[in-house]
């Protein structure tokens, strides 16, 4: 089996993170000076592992093998979300460089075809999976017209010709080539952590169902107006949101989660009764049957809501899938996990999106995480220990060679 | 006993709203050229009723009668809120004027010295009652050189300059020379539409204890954090807010009013637990008493709360007192309503804040209140019946009269 070399692995993590350095963290938009830099510097690394790199009309890259299929895919993103980790998207990127180098360089496994890729834009600057969906076919040049970034409102055309990428074709992968997609990445959460664990085994990646709640009441005097007649938006959605704080436990499943990440009172003044009130409010879980309990209850709620004296209003506005990972790919991570740290994997959803769930669309795909200290993503103070980049490294690379003799 | 003038009355009150007419309301903010042509025109009318008339250097007006005292105060302010009422403020300077009118018309009254004032920006377009805090002397020149306009900032020095009024002096009452002062004004609540009643005989202006809460939790990632390792600042508000909408019917009194009229979440994104957030809470009541007790409460329910997993602060913004109404006058109100309008007369605490309150700290100060159709005000749909407005003013007229001749 192949052997990761540690210095290596940790060099190249250390190289990368000095492209848009940020407190203890980096700093890498999509497309920015910096990220490009990174993504040639990472060309570049990859030609010298062998694999011939090319970078596509998207800021997508491949290294691909001179060997013959099938083939595994491997890899992440490099850009960062604002002022963040150092690892989220760099680690599964490294990882993919990696394993392609020690299956390389061990005879045992060095017939086996291992193809890296670099997703661009799985931090959303511009629109949601920009690369992974670009590669699966799932991104049309009307969506990329339609694209602006998230902070600034620069249109992604202007992004992409600033990066030099306009006039290249996008690449599209060849899904007769490979035998699946394995994405590695830091957890994000505290699970592994928490249980003393060192490998987390994704079993799906959630769905992420997004609603706004608007509610229509009447705007008034909060000095002259009594309680009794009032019709005020803002009682009302605190009304709603702690009903749903006490009924969501009961339809929920073990790892649902659900947040009101934004609520606001109109014209939100102190002595003014609010007349209207809007909440964000989503939920995740792997599972469809409890999204569909859990969507069951909302309306439920808000029905029972709407007999008080304001009107509520539901409004899905986005109900994505769960990603299943693939069975054969999970027992490949498990089967070097045990090898490698026997008793220290667990199998465990994953409630962040990842490129691996659009690449599930046209290949089996599966995902394997490390722990994060703390918990803690997207922020600069992210962090994983060493030994564990390590060792999460050296099972990526036994499951990728693992996962390329097939079932 | 004087009778006003049903024409005269409504003829001024029309006449005013052609100041800087919006729909069926105004838009007059202070010191603004439509309000000072409105003051203007105001001052000819006090002069044409043989009062001598002074625009002092905050923009407050005294129209005073030439008979010695002890006089009456009547009056009220003439600018108002953005796009608002017609008859709020308005009213009660027309029904002044016409009771200073009346009661100088009748040779059973003829002796009576009426004073009319009109008190500067009471809405508070640059400061809380500058007007009537100035007269009063509760307001120093440091006070007037920190106030800006709330809508654009504008300092009120700027303003009192362009409106000519740099260099006039400000005007201090006699408290000498006055029994009391007694202000009409539009209920802006609908307790007397609904009670099929006349006059509002106001028994005490409330208090209005405005607080800051600010929770502070953990900002994470909303997909990857479990239910429970969160410290949902959002979540922690939420069931604070639903405590207290549980809590405050069993300790507020049977008029008292509670609102949250601003919630804001940090960051406020859609996938980003809330590490922080923040809310506006006031509360109103005429009793000490069930003031101190709902803030017992409230310091309670926030107590309690500090429990979970975020820290709660609550802070005090303002906590004014109650102004309680002179009973003398508050009987010279009601003889006149029982002569003019038997039974259709209650008494009621103002919810609302008036220039009284300030008045009513240096001299016995009462109100009157006459019905809001459907409750409305600082809206430009706020009216009252014609029908109304004349019975109002003539119980108004009467009141002055016969508070004038002294317990």
């Amino acid at each position: 089996m192949p052997r990761i070399d540690p210095d290596r692995l940790l060099g190249d993590l250390h190289r990368l993170r000095e492209f848009g350095a940020y407190e203890t963290g980096v700093h890498r938009p999509t497309y920015t000076p910096v990220d490009m830099a990174a993504r040639a510097w990472f060309g570049e690394r990859m030609e010298a592992a062998g694999l011939s790199a090319e970078l596509d009309g998207i800021g997508n890259m491949l290294g691909r093998s001179s060997r013959s299929g099938p083939a595994m895919l491997t890899g992440s993103h490099l850009e960062s979300q604002n002022h963040a980790g150092w690892l989220d998207g760099a680690l599964g990127c490294v990882y993919a460089l990696e394993a392609a180098r020690a299956i390389a360089g061990d005879p045992e496994t060095a017939d086996v075809a291992v193809d890296v890729a670099v997703f661009a834009d799985e931090e959303g600057h511009y629109a949601s999976f920009v690369g992974s969906r670009s590669a699966t076919g799932l991104l049309t040049a009307s969506d990329i017209d339609a694209a602006r970034n998230r902070t600034d409102g620069t249109p992604l055309r202007d992004a992409l010709a600033a990066a030099g990428l306009t006039g290249r074709p996008r690449l599209r992968l060849d899904t007769a080539r490979y035998r699946g997609f394995i994405e590695a990445h830091i957890e994000q959460g505290d699970r592994l952590e928490s249980a003393g664990l060192k490998i987390g085994v994704v079993t799906a990646i959630v769905a992420i169902w997004q609603y706004r709640i608007t509610i229509e009441g009447e705007q008034n005097h909060a000095g002259t107006t009594g309680m009794a007649r009032r019709r005020d938006a803002g009682l009302a959605l605190t009304r709603l949101l702690s009903a749903i704080d006490a009924a969501f436990p009961a339809v929920a499943g073990p790892a649902s989660v659900w947040t009101t990440g934004r609520i606001t009172l109109e014209p939100g003044a102190p002595s003014i009764i609010p007349g209207r009130a809007q909440a964000l409010f989503q939920f995740r879980d792997a599972d469809p049957v409890v999204l569909d309990r859990m969507e069951a209850e909302l309306k439920r709620l808000v029905a029972a809501a709407n007999d008080g004296p304001c009107a509520i209003q539901l409004e899905a506005l986005s109900q994505s899938r769960p990603a299943v990972m693939d069975e054969g790919l999970l027992r490949a991570i498990e089967a070097a996990a045990e090898a490698e740290a026997p008793g220290l994997a667990m199998r465990m959803p994953s409630g962040a999106g990842h490129d691996a769930q659009y690449l599930a669309r046209i290949m089996p795909a599966a995902m394997l995480f490390v722990p994060s200290i703390g918990g803690v993503s997207h922020h600069w103070t992210e962090n994983t220990a060493d030994a564990d980049l390590v060792l999460g490294a050296q099972v990526y690379a036994e499951a990728v060679a693992r996962a390329a003799r097939g079932p």
